[in-house]
C-alpha cells in the first residue's frame, strides 16, 4: 500500500492549500486526487481541522466507494467526488468549498455571469448552477445524487471549458487536470465571484463580455494555442 | 479553588480564540463556561485586552452573580451569560461578539434569513431576533434583561436547533453544548450574515432553502442520525 | 529638550497602531499627542512609510505651529491638529485616517447613522460630518481652515460626547484625553461606519437607535456612572 | 549584461510587492522597469508564482520587443508595456494588477469617479477607461494594441496627471517617473474604487469632487507648489 503516498500527498497539500487561500469557512472544504491507472482517489477525512491534517490522514478510496486505505471516516461528499471522477475520465482532481462569494451566488441560485477577462481566463462562459435537487434525491444517496445533478447540468459541455459549478443552495465545486489546477480554479471562482457582484452593484443590467474577447483570453491559456506561462519557452 | 483551573483554561481558549476568528471589533466580546457540577461558570473580565488576557483572569462566578475566584471585575455582560445558563440547562458556553456582518443584523433588527446548506448545518431555520427592549428594561438590570429577552424569544424552540440570537439594536449571542462549540456557531453566524447579505444584493427577494434540503443538511450534523465528522469512525 | 522623549514615544506608538488597526491606507494618516504643561505637541513627519518611522522622527511643534524639535518636516496637516488643540483644551490627542469605510461616508457627505450598541459605546449620536469649505478656505490655509471647519461643527456639542468628525470629500479625525484613545475611537468610526452601511443596504429606511438604549450605552462608558471595564474593580 | 543588475532588481521589487500590497488575484499582474538609456526594460517572467520569483528571473526586453537577457518567457503582456514605454517618453514603470475593485470598474466600464480627496491625491479627474477593443483589434497583436487603446484614451491628457487607467472588460494599468511610484499608483487605484463604490451606494448620484478642493490636493503632491513630503525639509 506504500503506492499511495505520493497520492495522499498531492490530496493533502491541496486540502491545506485551501485555508491559505481564504476558501474555507468552517471546516467546510474537501479536495481529493485520483490515481487513474490504481483506480482510487485520496480524499480528506470528514470534520477534521485544517491544522491538524496531516498526509497519512488523507483517506484512500476505489471508485465504489470501499475504504482501501485510512483510519478515518472520509469526507461526507466524498460520493460526490466519486460521481464526478466516474462521469469525466479527463479529470484529476476534484475540490469542494464554502468560500464566501461563489457560495452567495450558489445559495442564490444565479450563474456567476462572465463580465470579464478575468473570468474568461478561466471559464469558457459562465460558471452553471445547477437546478435545485428534489425531495426524492435528498431523501437518498444524497450526496451521490449531488455529483448527479452536477453531471446533468454539465451534458452537452466540455469539463475542460467549465472546470466547476455551482450546486444550488450550496456551494462550488471545482476540477481539473490536477488537483492542483482544481485548486486554481476554485482560487479564481472566489474571486470572479466577488468582481461580479461589485460590477452588477454599478450597472445591475451589465451584458457579458463580448464573444471574441471571451475567445482570445480563453484560448490564451487553453488547447494547442495556448501562449501564456512558461510551457513554450526555450 | 484549585478546581477551578479546567473550568478558567476552557473559558480561556475561548475567549482568545474570539479575534482568531476574526470576530472581534475593539474589546467587544466575551466567552463563558460552565461546570454544571459546582454550578459556577468562568467569564472574561471586562475591557480587558485580549492580547493581555491569561487563563488566571478569567473570573469565577456562580449563578447568583457573585465572584467566587478572581481579582478583576467580570465582564459587565455577566447577568445575560447567567440568565442564558439559568434558562438553558443543556448548554455548557456561551459566546457574545460583536462581528460585523452579524451585527449589521442585528442593528437592523432583521434576522439572518436561511438561503444555503452552509446556514442549514447549525440552525434549524433563520437566526432569530429578539424584540426590541423597553425604556423600563433598559432602564433597570440591563444586562439581566438582555438575557431574558433572548430566552423569551427562544420560548418555543430548542436552543439545540437554534444556538444563537440576534440581540435588536445590539449583536450576537451564541451558545452550545461547550464554549467550544459556542464559538464554532459564532463563526457561523459571521460567515452565514455575509453570505446572506451578498445573496440579498443578488436577489432581494429570495426564497428561504426548501425545507427538505434544510433538514437534511442539519441532521446530518444534529441528533441520531448524524453522519458528519470521525464519532461513528471505526 | 530631552523633556519631549516621552511625548514622542506617545505619539510614535500611536502613529504605529494605525497600520496595524488597518486603519491606513497608502500613507495617509497620522497621530500627535500634546503635552498641555509644556504646550507643544508631537506629530508625524511628513509623508514618512510607517515601516520605517522611528519615535525620534517625531516633530514637536508648538501651538503657534513653529518647530520646537525634530529634523523633519511635520505633517503637512500639523496645522489642523494645532487648531483642535487650540479650540478643544480637554483633548490629549488627534488621529487622522483615511480608513475605506468613514472615507467612504465623507466622501459622500454624509453623517454615520447612530444604528446600535457598538455605536453609542463611542459617540452620543451619529458621526457628524463638516460643510464643504468654500474655494477662499482652500485657496487659503487649507489645512488651518480643515480645523476651523470641525471646530465650527462641534460648535454646541461636547468633543467628548462627540469625540471625532468626517471632513465632507476628505476623511474623518478623532480626538480624545490621550492619543491612545483617539486610536480607539478611530478603529471604532471605521467599524461602525463598515456596519452602518451594511444596515443601510438590509434597510435603507432603518431608524436610529431608539434614545434610552443610546444613552445607557454611551453612560455605561462614560462619566461618573461608568461601570464597563476594571476601573472600579476591588 | 551585468549592466541590467540593477533594472531587474527594480522591477522584482516593484512585481514582489503587488501581493504584499493585496493587489493579485491568482497569478495575473505584473510590473516592468525601463532604462531610457540603454532602451531597454525589465519584466516579470509569464505565469511564475510571485513566491518562487527571483530578481534574475525577470527578463530584460528592448523596445522592438526582442528579449535582450533572461531565460523565461516574458509576461504575455509585455507587447502592452512597450506601447506605453514607446508613446510616454516620461514613465519609468507600468504596473498592471486585476485588483478586486478596480476590475470591477473595468469589467463594468465605467470610470472611477473622484468623489474625494484621497482620489484627487493622484489623479486629476476620474480614473479614465478605455473603448472596447474591436475583434480586428483582438485577433491581430492583442496585448500591442490593449496598449494602443490605452494610449488613445490617454489622447489630450498628460499621463502625468492620469497616472493609470482602467482597460475596458479587463483591468487596471498603472505607470510613473518610477515603477516603485507605479505601484503606489496602483495601490491608490484599488483604494479609490473601493471607496467609491461605497460612496456610490451611500448616495448612487454624488457629484464629483468639487474643482478647487481637487486642484489642491492634486497640487499639494504635484508640480513645483507640491508642499507634501521631506522634498523641501530643511
Amino acid at each position: 500500500m506504500a503506492g499511495y503516498t505520493e497520492l495522499k500527498r498531492e490530496a493533502y497539500e491541496a486540502n491545506v492549500a485551501l485555508p491559505k487561500h481564504g476558501l474555507i469557512n468552517l471546516t467546510f472544504g474537501n479536495a481529493s486526487a485520483i490515481d487513474r491507472a490504481k483506480v482510487v482517489f485520496a480524499i480528506k477525512p470528514s470534520g477534521v481541522d485544517y491544522d491538524a491534517l496531516k498526509p497519512d490522514d488523507m483517506v484512500v478510496v476505489d471508485l465504489d466507494g470501499r475504504v482501501v486505505e485510512g483510519r478515518l471516516n472520509p469526507s461526507s461528499d466524498t460520493p460526490t467526488h466519486r460521481r464526478l471522477f466516474l462521469a469525466f475520465p479527463e479529470i484529476g482532481g476534484v475540490v469542494h468549498t464554502h468560500s464566501s462569494h461563489a457560495t452567495a451566488f450558489a445559495q442564490a441560485g444565479i450563474p456567476i455571469p462572465i463580465f470579464g477577462t478575468t473570468h474568461a481566463d478561466y471559464f469558457n462562459g459562465e460558471v452553471p448552477v445547477t437546478r435545485k435537487m428534489t425531495p426524492e434525491e435528498i431523501a437518498s444517496a444524497y450526496e451521490w445524487e449531488t455529483g448527479a445533478v452536477i453531471v446533468e447540468r454539465l451534458q452537452g459541455l466540455d469539463p475542460a471549458d467549465f472546470p466547476g459549478v455551482l450546486v444550488n443552495r450550496h456551494a462550488p465545486f471545482a476540477w481539473g487536470p490536477s488537483v492542483a489546477k482544481a485548486v486554481e480554479t476554485a482560487v479564481a471562482m472566489e474571486c470572479i465571484a466577488h468582481m461580479a457582484l461589485m460590477s452588477l452593484q454599478l450597472n445591475p443590467d451589465l451584458a457579458p463580455i463580448e464573444k471574441p474577447l471571451l475567445m482570445k483570453h480563453f484560448k490564451r491559456k487553453h488547447g494547442p494555442g495556448a501562449y501564456y506561462g512558461q510551457k513554450a519557452a526555450g
